[in-house]
């Protein structure tokens, strides 16, 4: 293998595959990166016993010249931080033999002599794709992942918690996160109705992954199998392991009336929640209670060692009923955070009933946050 | 004691102050904020056991009135996330009781109600000054904490090594740092010469953190006391225990004569031996190696496990000796990074002698690195 690429735009590759390399290197193979090159551009690909990345990189004018195909592993903490500290514009990378690769500027003043992984060594890299994949749009997967990533359980003892639960239905895709004290659930048209029926649970902490490293620009394409899905946009390649299992029914745990709804400002709501919970501590939950009194919302903070916090702000109500109930401000805080917009409708069913929070202006997004008792 | 006060003149003092609040928590009244507010101003005071924070705050037209004089103890973390979380640009302080403090903003929708420490069990911080002080410019302060406090020693085992060593003597101030591997020494010419001789040891990060809230535009007095430093800046006041012991003497340590000198760019010395260092590792002290060959700077560095590194740079010398050292490129890095200048000047006594850097166009400051034997 011989090529002389654009240091830039291996970087910015080479960033994006990395996140698929296993730091814990119980296996050292898996702390490499597969460069693969032949005459029409370089495949790189990292891979660990969880999600595999693979980005391919076409030759276009002026971006790298091969003189020799091959394949080879290299380290990716190395090769990373090597591609990283070189200012020039081109780097050059030689294979010596199977054991050596030669990174070098073209004035040979920056020379890296590198042992490199035996490529007999690396796992054989299965990416599959369906013919039956579903399509969404970048934008679509960017919002699922912010609005409902956040409330997964990082609680390894449920794994289905800890995983996105996607459920496909003709053209609705419907997903939820529930760490079981709060649930975000988004519901999406699809462009493209599907045929097969889908309900699939997709690692949080992978989803989260694969949203930062595409360019958001593009359709995603889901190939869905039985215990993997492999996620395409252009030529990045992100496969992601299934969690197995049964996702809990979410649609049952969403109160179908209300004795109360309010309305008022997100980011009003946001500051008084977060200004009365900064007395209260992350181990006793962050709990705030949230009392209306005719158009007066007050959220308090009680702690015995550091004292008291009372917040006043206007909000509307759709009837007269006055409510009293506590939460973790934590959570709430989050939610309103995904909901990422002017007003929102609060509903309440009771003092022990989840609250049901919905963007006003979109029917796709609800959250729900469980109530603390306190006393 | 009743106070409204603005926002961003408290914040921004309370976050002075509060660089000195014991987060241990040993002795709970230390981790509270004195306000004593007179006719003046407010005067905010924290301390532990290491030093000592005071800030006076003048009253002027505008940023505070001042209804009741008093003093009182608040905790310094409530305090400090109270202030910042709120929006408002005023707001007023008001002690009820001996126990309780009011918080709040003009029009009530803010309100903290906050227990306060009890003001007996505060300690009686004594801020002595005296008429004998040395002055120094702020600039000449940040100067010294940049260039050398770096080379002060985090091991505890040897407290005289973990401060900064400043000797004054008629209008020489002399300022060293040492780890035992490194030497970091700085000489300024006082504008008032002083009549004592003072050699005391400030604890490097007391001095850093003092250097981290001044403002940067004013002279600071030092008061220096048998075994503490009021550091003073306006109406900043910072006091600091001196470390006890003899520090000791680096002016031998310093070579005197050279086998040889190079000269060369300081920034591209720096990134070729940035580049050399990145196969090694913390654990084995970041060892490279350089050589001269003519006019030719090489650095490199191996690893039996991920390969070897080779860098050129071009230099120029005062003879035609050459010489190969090896030393840890961390601490090389640390001192070519605290010189700050555009070419800099390298001498060599021999590859087990400490090697010696110096600006080429001041010569107020050396900076020395120990080599490392590699064989």
């Amino acid at each position: 293998m011989k090529l002389k690429i654009k240091r830039e735009l291996l970087l910015e590759n080479l960033n994006k595959v990395s996140k698929a390399i296993s730091t814990k290197n119980l296996i050292p193979t898996l702390a490499g990166i597969k460069f693969d090159l032949t005459k029409e551009g370089l495949t790189l690909t990292a891979s660990n016993n969880d999600i595999t990345i693979q980005k391919f990189i076409k030759i276009e004018e002026d971006n790298m010249s091969v003189e020799k195909e091959g394949i080879i592993i290299i380290q990716g903490k190395e090769i990373l931080d090597i591609v990283r500290i070189i200012k020039e514009e081109e780097i050059n990378i030689e294979v010596i033999d199977e054991l050596k690769v030669l990174i070098y500027t073209d004035d040979e003043k920056i020379k890296y002599d590198l042992n490199v992984i035996n490529k007999n060594e690396y796992p054989n890299v299965n990416l599959e794709k369906s013919d039956n994949y579903v399509v969404i749009s970048s934008e679509q997967l960017l919002n699922i992942v912010k609005e409902t990533a956040f409330a997964t359980s990082t609680d390894e003892s449920r794994p289905v918690l800890t995983g996105i639960n996607f459920k496909i239905n003709g053209d609705i895709l419907e997903c939820s996160a529930t760490d079981s004290y709060r649930l975000a659930k988004k519901e999406i048209r699809l462009t493209k109705p599907v045929e097969e029926i889908y309900n699939i649970i997709i690692p949080g902490k992978n989803i989260i992954e694969f949203s930062r490293i595409i360019d958001g620009e593009e359709e995603i394409k889901l190939h869905i199998f039985n215990n993997k899905i492999l996620l395409e946009e252009n030529d990045l390649l992100f496969q992601s392991r299934l969690i197995s299992g049964n996702y809990p029914n979410t649609s049952k745990l969403i109160p179908e009336d209300s004795i109360l709804k309010i309305t008022g400002n997100l980011s009003q709501l946001y500051n008084v929640i977060e200004q009365a919970s900064i007395l209260t501590t992350d181990k006793e939950k962050n709990i705030v209670s949230l009392s209306t009194n005719g158009n007066l919302l007050i959220v308090k903070s009680v702690s015995n060692e550091k004292g008291k916090a009372e917040m006043k702000m206007n909000i509307e109500k759709n009837n007269n009923e006055d409510i009293t109930i506590a939460f973790s401000a934590k959570y709430m805080m989050e939610a309103l955070n995904a909901l990422n917009t002017e007003n929102i409708e609060m509903s309440f069913v009771g003092e022990v009933k989840p609250i049901t929070l919905k963007n006003t202006e979109e029917d796709g997004l609800i959250q729900l946050v469980v109530p603390i008792r306190t006393y």
